[in-house]
């Protein structure tokens, strides 16, 4: 028995061609497409690709997008003074900063950085006045993994409310976000982390298993209730030969992909959860492509509701 | 066997003498009390009530507590003047707005009114900048109910970390904060609601269970783990001679109190609970008055809150 691969880029193609009128329709009103920055500070090797993938994909999708770089060496009040510019700059819908930031600005850099944020523009939802409309159940703008994820649970058709959705960590970016959005579309939530003491029993309950925890291959095949479905939020790298051989003996791609690259990327799922989940989705392929998918329709949303919340606010009356 | 009795009314008062020479402290380095204003609009009764006792606790404690009353016919727009005028008021360091705000005012009317709030004297914590901070685990003020919950079990010294927390109800005001603050003490937090279909399973794998679902009488023996701790938020008044024997038969107190107004409190916690969970707030007397001393405590702490911040704005220099 092998569990139904949750193919993340394909729905994230069938997302970016659904966007498309949308899109198309907004830069004929507005006279103007839908407009991303992205702030990458330093050279952080993985940031690199993210955001060149996250600047291709709006690009390719018809909206502006633009890369404003900071060297490594730049300051916090830099970054800050870089997103107040893009607060002020019209053209800009959504401002993506993309983590980590270098050492240098400060361990509490990136809380500095998300709160000088317009929340308008906010495209990742980090900004505390749009986390806190999340738990009011009146999103704006919301973190584009956790979204992702239950775009990708939904389309699959695999039911959320009712279910029992267990989530194995609690960071600001997914655990906790991701547990509020499976709540209010009534699953029953249990919020698992680093100390919880029978981690496997409640995971082993779980209709929805969402792995988040950042640990290369931690949840095992007994973790899982069998026909359960398991999103693995993780990509890890992995760079040694040991761990390739532990992890996917006499895997010919992945053996091939390490001897070119020199790692090769796997999930927080262990391989053998494929033999007892229902459904899971593959590291990569899976909620990678999602997040890109959302980082694209929360630009969109974002220059949709600038453009009206200026209407709105002149009709309010308060 | 019977549940410890865990005596909320003794621990408030613990609690206001502590709170006794911080507001001395204050007043006499600020050269006026701390401030709270609690705004009342229309006449409803268990209103009243609430914020007589918030008022009076305030006043004896040593703060300005002053009560600014609306007609049952005031506007939401009365409401939200009401409010702004309190936010630019400088001897005012926490507003209250009572709920229910009278129908007229809308099906939206606490949402507008809440948002109205400077978030620096948003006593209750209802303000979306409020609840995201406290999911950012960077609390500024935070609901006062669930507040008091946690205050309970700590100076109970009851483990948070480490124990399956389960709150039963998702609302804003207790359940979703309530979650947020037993996670962010380790515990493993489930929340079920409505919709959950196993809740009795769920609820008796508890080591903590906060009931908050505004239903008397709803929790029973079967809900509950032998010996575990149950917090019980629920308010609710017995109107009939049929639910009085039902629930306290041969409960002389209860028989003599309904002779007398006509009605009793009880919570969402059946009575037969006590006979397995090993500590129990009553109702009255457990979760009400933790309550009001966090209104109490959120006055004092907003205050010295806004005496320090406009400090540190001035030398933050960003």
């Amino acid at each position: 028995m092998s569990a139904r691969r949750l193919d993340g880029a394909a729905l994230a193609a069938e997302i970016r061609a659904e966007l498309a009128p949308r899109i198309a329709r907004f830069t004929a009103a507005q006279q103007r497409p839908p407009g991303l920055a992205v702030v990458l500070a330093g050279t952080h090797p993985g940031s690199e690709i993210y955001v060149r993938n996250k600047i291709k994909t709006a690009s390719d999708a018809g909206c502006h997008a633009e890369l404003i770089r900071l060297e490594a060496t730049a300051s916090l009040r830099d970054a800050v003074m870089t997103v107040r510019r893009l607060n002020a700059d019209d053209r800009i819908d959504a401002i993506l900063v993309q983590s980590p930031l270098p050492n240098g600005m400060g361990a509490q850099a990136e809380r500095h950085v998300f709160d000088a944020l317009d929340p308008s523009k906010d495209v990742d939802g980090f900004h505390p006045d749009n986390v806190g409309r999340l738990v009011q159940k009146r999103p704006r703008l919301v973190a584009c993994t956790p979204l992702g994820c239950i775009e990708l649970l939904q389309r699959e058709r695999i039911p959320i409310a009712g279910a029992h959705a267990v989530v194995l960590g609690r960071s600001d970016i997914v655990g906790k976000p991701m547990a509020l959005m499976l709540l209010h579309r009534d699953a029953t939530v249990t919020i698992c982390h680093s100390k919880t003491p029978d981690l496997v029993d409640i995971a082993a309950s779980a209709d929805i298993l969402i792995a988040a925890i950042g640990r290369g291959g931690f949840v095992r095949r007994e973790f899982i209730k069998p026909g359960a479905t398991v999103i693995d939020v993780g990509i890890n790298t992995l760079t040694s030969e040991t761990d390739l051989e532990r992890f996917f003996p006499g895997n010919a791609r992945k053996r091939e992909q390490f001897a070119r690259k020199g790692s090769v990327l796997m999930g927080d799922v262990h391989p053998e959860v494929a033999e007892v989940a229902g459904a899971l989705t593959p590291v990569p392929g899976g909620v990678g492509p999602m997040t890109i998918a959302m980082v694209l329709r929360n630009t969109l949303t974002a220059a949709e509701q600038r453009a009206g919340t200026r209407a709105e606010t002149r009709s309010a009356g308060l």
